[in-house]
């Protein structure tokens, strides 16, 4: 049974939360500390009554007189006097899903920043939340203090997307910005951003794209109208790019960028890719984060800002509470159930044609050109632009090209070959260009 | 009385919209030959019903097939068959003011791109809007395609805001970006603007920051919780703005652009100013718009995209209209009015210090340097950073600096009496320089 949260209703909605790392204690200091002016967009008003973490004995920045605990956080959604849970635990396994399972299957709302259990059972708790007529909203999930999620599912809900591609991960972004800016390899830069806390003690979630990738399953299942399937996205991350990388794209008059990309009729893909340095995307540095929504009739609107945090998620967190306590709630994943095609049986078209980055390293040879332009024509790849820095006769020395748009496939074959070249010292690098999105 | 407009009310809503130039006829184009669309976002669709213009006679690239047909656009507010007027005529008096004063007191729903209107009539307006339970929705107003409107008041909503700013008109941005990369003078990129449709024949309304302005009076009503007063906001544009200056800007680290910018407890400001060139507001270039939203707890957040124009605003108009479709309504300013401060008896504590930009065209011999310090010394005026460039003895050069944080009026009376130096050869140029905003 959905509970009355009609605005005219006099009484505060009475939220749980489920964490308190950073996050958690930061929404539960702004609903406690900050009431007052949280009254003047939700005149119903919020009071924490219950939590849930691991270690009571923490000061949280909160007052703790009148809040239950709780040491597992499933009980929260067990209690009969709770209208919104709060999920900040993560993991798409055990007491998070367990918890939001729960809420959804009573009627209690729920508002969660976890992208992981959205990508990986989105469908199944929307049903739940769609059948007992309780909200699912994730704006904290996505992009962090950008309001993302509402700009796609609301704010442009009258278009028909082209595209949706962003800068879904801060860390990779400051690594990648970095690496541009010094010089340093990335083992390097990882390092060091993990002692500055800018990244995990287990990097894989954010380096190798997962954690961006359930973002962007997300966007596109709310773009393009399918159920949410993270096991087709294409994911790849940024453990192999190389500085120099950089200065030969920036030459070239690009930059170097993990971007996330989803187009109608195509696999979505989280991809190290070269972005021409006049877009908006291209200009999105260090930890910030990015969405870029191509559509009809819209054309082309990027947003900007911080990715991540106690105090940006916790403002995605607030957007969602209020809409709740006004009644302004969207099905999930932006229209009903019934509407939303199958995600797991979209039609994925392959990999589109795409320009593409190439780096070569060869012994400075007369002759070596030839070889291997002779190659790419017979597999019918046409060089766009070519740069040859230095002479260095016998020595290795770098080759880069961007070539016109051909399948990966096809470029794929003609670099394995292009390895065989004795000339060729190193295996080749290769990067697609993304074109498009909006320029200045 | 207000319409019913519950999502599960089968029968299409219906649409009279008044004023069928581009956006007009493209909103008209989109309802009509897009309708399947839509209806995933809306479930109960949407009909044009009745139209007005000035020509029935111009193919407008949609069916005007059971379209009703009114010269007078005030009469579609009287129709008993109409849900919803979609404003697209302009202008704050005569027939737009009308035909929306009416809908709103009938509880018909208005969707309106028209910022001059609500600029200086927003009050009232809401007042009939609240009184009859009708929308007032006004998303395609501000900044086109970019859900700007949405975005603050809901997005952000949780928000205490500190500063809202925004390039927002991109006519004036067009010309700045291509004096900076031309150096051609104000004038010249006028004319050519007009000439390829980017400015109107009478190009004050834009060039003087007054579209903008009005843009900014709106933002500012959301942000900061009170009632729109446009006579409360200082209005300048780019007639005065010189090419020489984005030279000397580039040099110190500086873009220059037309910002609106409003703060609690200040005037909102429209003006030509300098940002630090790492911002996001100042990577902004040609005819895009950008807002950009600076708040506790979120931080920063920037939104950027197209301004103007037949697709983008007519996303906006969608945007509102399926809103209004789905019962997703929020009072006119983002609260109702009760709770709104009154725009007009704002305290507004004047100008706050704020470092400045100074250019002056001097006679280059010595000691006008140290005439020159001593005057802004004696004002209490330190200098931050100093351009002089080139020797031309005897002959007027540029003495270009920034000042640490002054206030406006204190710099205007040290320049004033700099101006009374015999070197000093033409009436001395300030502009304030913009800090904060987003960095990547």
């Amino acid at each position: 049974m959905p509970r009355d949260s009609s605005p005219s209703n006099a009484s505060p909605l009475r939220v749980a939360i489920a964490g308190l790392g950073v996050v958690g204690s930061e929404v539960a200091r702004q609903l406690t500390h900050r009431a007052g002016d949280l009254k003047a967009p939700a005149p119903r008003g919020f009071e924490v009554i219950a939590v849930s973490a691991r270690n009571l004995d923490v000061d949280r920045g909160f007052g703790m007189d009148g809040i239950a605990w709780h040491n597992n956080a499933a009980e929260l959604a067990t209690r009969d006097d709770v209208d919104i849970v709060v999920e900040m635990i993560g993991g798409y396994e055990g007491v998070a899903l367990e918890l939001v399972e729960t809420a959804l299957s009573r009627g209690i709302h729920v508002v969660t920043a976890n992208k992981a259990l959205l990508a990986h059972h989105g469908t199944a708790l929307a049903r739940l939340a769609e059948d007992s007529g309780a909200a699912l909203l994730f704006e904290a999930a996505i992009a962090g203090g950008i309001p993302a999620v509402k700009a796609l599912r609301e704010g442009l809900a009258g278009n028909s997307f082209s595209r949706v591609s962003g800068i879904l991960n801060g860390t990779c972004n400051y690594i990648l910005t970095r690496m541009e800016r010094t010089g340093e390899a990335f083992g390097d830069v990882l390092a060091d951003a993990q002692a500055l806390g800018y990244a995990e003690a287990d990097p894989s979630l954010d380096v190798d794209g997962i954690d961006a990738a359930h973002k962007l399953t997300l966007l596109a299942a709310i773009a393009f109208g399918q159920t949410p399937d993270f096991g087709r996205v294409s994911v790849s991350g940024i453990r192999n790019v190389s500085s120099v990388d950089f200065d030969y794209a920036a030459q070239l008059g690009f930059r170097i960028k993990l971007v996330g990309v989803a187009e109608p009729g195509r696999m979505p893909r989280m991809q190290t890719c070269l972005l021409p340095a006049s877009t908006q995307l291209a200009k999105v540095d260090g930890v910030l984060n990015a969405v870029a929504y191509d559509g009809d009739p819209v054309g082309s609107t990027v947003l900007t800002g911080p990715g991540a945090g106690a105090g940006p998620t916790s403002s995605a967190v607030l957007s969602d509470l209020i809409d709740i306590a006004n009644n302004r709630v969207t099905p999930t994943f932006g229209r009903p159930l019934d509407q939303l095609a199958d995600g797991s049986k979209v039609e994925n078209g392959g990999g589109s044609d795409t320009p593409y980055y190439v780096r070569l390293m060869v012994l400075d040879r007369p002759g070596v050109l030839a070889d291997i332009t002779s190659i790419l024509q017979t597999h019918g790849i046409s060089v766009e632009s070519l740069l040859q820095q230095g002479r260095a006769p016998e020595d290795v020395v770098a080759l880069v090209m961007t070539t016109h748009e051909v399948a990966g496939e096809k470029l794929a074959k003609a670099l394995a070959e292009i390895e065989g070249l004795s000339c060729v010292q190193a295996a080749p690098v290769s990067m697609p260009v993304l074109n498009g999105d909006l320029e200045g």
